[in-house]
């Protein structure tokens, strides 16, 4: 169930589809689906990966800073095609997913996730965990983020931060 | 979605006020707005987080013990003005939340907390993770927590323990 | 709430009867009510945990397969009089439940699990973390698992795998 804030009025129905945006996104990422990935969001999209340092600094400076759909796209194509890693298993959990504010540019939400990273031959352990600050829009019927932001609590920064979060 | 046990009916419109309760409570912890924290609870409610070891021989020893909102707001207070720990961002994540039994004097419910601790210069790790175990009324057209048990899995004391769960 | 993935129609009756289906689940093994966890499953139920690589690659070895309820009972025997094996808390979460399908033969659904392990006087850790793809009928008026796979994402044999996941 997506939850709401206090005061902020969601009827069920609007929850049910938020939670299969949700849905959708997570088992996009956890399913390495990654060319499906940028069509989650709006063509003028804003998708962030930032320190909560940095945000709480009211500092700009992120990890990976996309600023449209094609953007999101062109890094998962560096990321096929010529990216060098390590082969590695991410799974995303997302929790606490809640609707704070409706506005007349779209539906505010937060939530928590956590990222787990498996190597190979190593146990899996935590990667990131953090927030999500998310705007999602109706884009012609569908819901979709406008806005990402992926706030994560460490204060490190990830070097091995492949994939999208 | 808020749950229920086998057998017990809840109708859609109290799985939503409490999914919204269970989100308010966990936005209070991530965002550190400690002092919104004891609004959650009734005026004489009871707290504590005590291990499991301890829950299942029925001892009564509790890590924390409050029994009514005005010592949870005397413990943030000594939170913020008296106590001396080093900074730490903590996340909770709370899951499987069920609703257990509809009493009289309250809704009982059940859910798996997992509460991840970020030091600074380090990676983000799992610090504790056990059951919540509630107790929840509605009070003057608000549900409050009556009762919440926090019953932590690790047979360690966690001397770290800063912020409630 | 569970999801529904993009095209699959799914009504608020249906998504109540299985979140109240995945959170019986999740109590009945945090609860470590193993006896009960049988009756989860119809009667000629597929279980199985096996890692992602064998997964993917096609390969059936799983590390647990069990082909009717009966066998599930069977292990739950064998656990609870035979297997030595150092006393843990094991505690499962799982995220992101998203109806896939829905067919003649039942409906399909995926999830994120992760499961905790707490040994005595050691802090609680990853375990396992994974991904379950189930197959959900109707018996006899009570939604149960025909099949569940357990597939984890790490490439260790988990030796120390004792309790079902």
């Amino acid at each position: 169930m997506i939850a709401a804030a206090p005061g902020v009025v969601a009827d069920p129905g609007l929850r049910t589809r938020l939670a299969d945006l949700y849905a959708d996104y997570e088992n996009t990422l956890n399913e390495g689906a990654l060319e499906r990935w940028p069509e989650l969001f709006s063509t003028d999209c804003v998708y962030k990966i930032l320190p909560k340092e940095n945000q709480d600094a009211g500092f700009p400076i992120a990890v990976m800073h996309c600023e449209s759909r094609d953007m999101l796209a062109d890094r998962v194509v560096a990321l096929r095609q010529t990216a060098f890693y390590v082969p590695r298993i991410m799974r995303l959990m997302t929790s606490g997913i809640c609707l704070r504010r409706l506005a007349d540019d779209g539906l505010y939400l937060t939530a928590s996730f956590v990222m787990f990273q498996t190597m190979q031959n190593k146990p899996s352990d935590v990667f990131l965990c953090g927030a999500y600050q998310d705007r999602v829009i109706d884009d012609a019927g569908a819901l979709r983020f406008a806005e990402r932001q992926c706030i994560y609590d460490s204060t490190i920064v990830p070097l091995s931060l492949v994939y999208p979060i």
